[in-house]
């Protein structure tokens, strides 16, 4: 068969409609505003960097990382030495490669670019050293892209988010600022106070207790944070049994266990559980002074938990909306510090009738090592970052009849002569500040009535305008309440009736002030 | 040497800060809102699609059309035929490829692919044909991107684009619309008057008017068309040599002509210029129509002119803001009809101080056969393109200091025991609605007074807060006016003065109403 040109897209990306449009804009535009009312300045990256450069292809390795998507870049280039410089050959003649390419993955690793580029030379020179790197505080929004060959439903390939950070700051006033922030920008989104809540955990209180007891090589302690961050996923007795002798999961799976002694697992259990049922943070930070006393790294990782807790006192944000939560791991290797999540309370059905929880809509933490790769120092940083797609899902699961966007007025086309009353009372209700549209569709028998009425309502219009040479002659137009139409269907059954509660005759001259009035 | 990890970008890419980010949503949001209040809706498409669905690869091609940024697949998948099924080999399995995908290369083609892809079952099934296809408006703006290999300064390979097109109409009362539209816009942005105007052609009447002289085929008019494309460029000396026998260009290159005869040289070039001097539109048409007469292509295309005049009329669209040009080309080659654009009437100085042109600034025109490619069916259509980020450059050059992003009041950070109380400070000034960061650059020997003071003007900050322990103890913090600093730095040159101006003690119990008053 011949090659065809098929209309698709590639797979895992989507076109968004108006309806989800509107709601990442409201998403975008509440949060943004929160985020810049904090300092947090709006910065933009491309879509496109270097593999290398986002951390995602090191000089040794053969392939870019798993899950991102990359090319090779259709145009050859010098290969740059670690100076900067172009790596050349015997002949001294540069050597080119088509050089590895990613679409950004996330917005941090862009950010930790961004930063490394504008102070490399400064960092070269010596006039940037670890003890005075500048703070720079910015939010960034956009579609970030995963490669990820299976694809459940609801994953994409490309999503948004919108991020805010602060870099080169240890101050942990930075961390419990960012708590506040995305509680602040949730409530700014329309989220009610009792939908979700912020959980804050600090890595490094974990970390020293696991050393405390006897955990303290980087990789059992990396295969003991990995199993600890499935909590939420497979439960207390599944982690019990990951920690120890392993398991079979539904599909019949082995899953191989740490085989960690059961002392060791009792202890680790213990200090997971040990803020069940505690919703005080004071009470949390006790009982983990207790339980990690005498080893250094938990100590320091309380006194930062005290100082944020201090500050969310201060400006009233108690436990309903901001607490301690030991078992909280957030994935991603590079925090190295607090980490924060927002929960969903919210609930939902799935198609088989089952209550399901939402879960997590937002996350960070500090990094205190993402641009040490670039530039050779070790920078700290803060930040999070709201999954404004998933965020948008569920408004749209909650409220699924208030997401919709609105149309424009639809003034339906009767009669070429009248075209330019038409467009005259277009332009009059728009300076009124009513969208207007007048329909254009104009094909052999397209200006059926019955088509222009599908239209309006496919693009949810509030009212049609409808005004033919009879009403003209008349000076009147027919106005068409499609949103009382709809709200009426259901409790009026006589047509009669509802045309006389849904239609009415208005007069040229009143109308825009009768559509002013009404929509 | 070793291979080095350089934070940089790819060659054509930048990173945009606050200041152009805030131009970029400025025209973003006015323009949207005008083109929302004409029914447009919202949509937005993947960044990256396969390069045949948008037009840039034909199956009978070796490579991607040069300039788009395009790439193969990392996957494999199957081919499709005409029918969308599957191309199977000789034992039925599915031919698999690394399929060319392209970074968009603008958002027209992917328009054309979503409104095919919606129809492509229905049109296969005969429900939709050329003479009722469906109507569908829509806006969208972001990213586009082109693969140049060669980048003048202030062209970039990632670009924003704010697109809104008519789909499934051929009623020029839609390019008329598109115009007012695009004018709208450009006001609503802030740009007044006289400081751009729309210029409108129609290709049916250049195209008759050359039919008429005998210029009929494809390719010899094709050519003349590339030829009075270039007229802004190189003038009307040279669109004379190379319609005959060519010139010598600046470098000392030989352009070769199109070797027509003077006659009809001389006949095309009174044809372009029968506008110079003339504003009236009415009196443009009569002078089409007069050289025209009888090629029914053109009459077609001036009875459309016509139309739209009336409607600018009707609208109060006046030759101060809509003129025809019968030399307007705009180069794409997918023009059938109407083509507009709009023309900055503002000039900046360059690098030498000679004065200059900033030019076209949007530009669209009706496009009758973009789908047929993915449809198998002619659907007419009509839209326009503001580009955003040259617009953007306008406004920077045109108003330099009007475009700097607003930064936040800043509390400066001196004493640990009163961080509580700049955060308390800094809460209640975000609620009276002033943007509010408390310093948090924490490093040794970096909360200096001088590193935090240059922090805040970087940012453009308005304000400093100052509030040491003395201060606290006096229950006052320090105001520092840095937008009156500024403007006071000229004129006053006595630094007691100038502190006295610009400096502020403010009892703590009043600074919210004292700031709100003054920022």
């Amino acid at each position: 068969m011949e090659r065809g040109i098929i209309p698709r897209k590639i797979k895992g990306f989507r076109d968004i409609d108006a309806d989800l449009n509107e709601l990442r804009q409201k998403i975008i535009s509440a949060a943004s505003k929160v985020y810049r009312s904090y300092g947090f300045e709006h910065w933009d990256t491309p879509m496109l960097e270097y593999a290398d450069a986002i951390g995602k292809y090191m000089p040794d390795e053969e392939a870019v990382d798993q899950g991102v998507y990359n090319f090779r870049n259709p145009e050859e280039e010098p290969i740059l030495g670690v100076d900067g410089n172009e790596i050349r050959d015997a002949e001294a003649k540069a050597i080119m490669e088509h050089q590895a390419v990613a679409m950004r993955y996330d917005l941090t690793a862009p950010l930790a670019r961004v930063y490394a580029e504008r102070l490399w030379m400064d960092v070269k020179k010596k006039q940037v050293m670890e003890t005075n790197p500048p703070l720079f505080r910015r939010f960034q929004y956009g579609p970030v892209y995963r490669y990820e060959l299976k694809l459940v439903p609801g994953r994409y390939r490309e999503f948004w988010q919108l991020d805010f950070d602060s870099v080169g700051t240890k101050d942990v006033a930075a961390d419990a600022e960012a708590c506040i922030v995305l509680s602040d920008a949730l409530s700014a989104i329309g989220m009610e106070k009792d939908t979700f809540i912020v959980k804050v955990n600090n890595r490094k209180v974990l970390k020293g207790f696991l050393a405390s007891i006897g955990i303290d090589d980087d990789e059992q302690e990396g295969a003991v944070l990995r199993v600890i961050d499935k909590l939420d996923k497979i439960g207390w007795e599944d982690i019990e049994k990951e920690l120890g002798k392993g398991r079979t999961d539904s599909s019949g799976a082995e899953i191989s266990g740490l085989s960690l002694s059961n002392t060791l697992i009792e202890q680790i259990l213990n200090f997971l559980k040990i803020a069940t049922g505690v919703d005080s943070r004071k009470e949390v930070i006790a009982r983990l002074q207790k339980l990690t006393k005498g080893n250094e790294l938990a100590e320091e990782g309380l006194e930062e938990l005290i100082k944020m807790d201090s500050i969310w006192d201060n400006l009233g944000f108690d436990e309903q909306r901001i607490i301690f939560d030991p078992t909280l791991m957030r994935g991603m290797a590079y925090y190295t510090g607090p980490v924060f999540e927002v929960e969903s309370l919210l609930t939902y059905k799935d198609r088989k009738g089952k209550t399901r929880k939402i879960g997590s809509i937002c996350g960070g933490g500090r990094y205190d090592g993402l641009v040490e790769n670039l530039l050779g120092l070790k920078v700290p940083a803060t930040g999070a970052s709201i999954g404004v797609d998933r965020l948008a899902a569920i408004l749209q699961m909650a409220n699924p009849d208030e997401v919709k966007a609105q149309g424009p007025v639809l003034i339906a086309y009767f009669d070429d002569s009248l075209l330019n009353e038409y467009h005259k009372i277009a332009r009059k209700l728009r300076q009124a500040g009513i969208d207007t549209e007048v329909y254009c569709g104009y094909f052999k028998g397209f200006r059926k009535m019955k088509k222009q009425m599908a239209y309006a309502d496919k693009k949810n219009a509030p009212a049609v305008i409808l005004l033919g040479g009879d009403e003209a002659a008349k000076g009147v137009a027919t106005v068409k309440n499609l949103k009382l139409g709809k709200e009426l269907s259901t409790s009026i059954s006589d047509k009669k009736e509802w045309i006389s509660k849904v239609q009415k005759e208005v007069p040229l001259g009143e109308l825009v002030e009768y559509m002013k009035e009404h929509f």
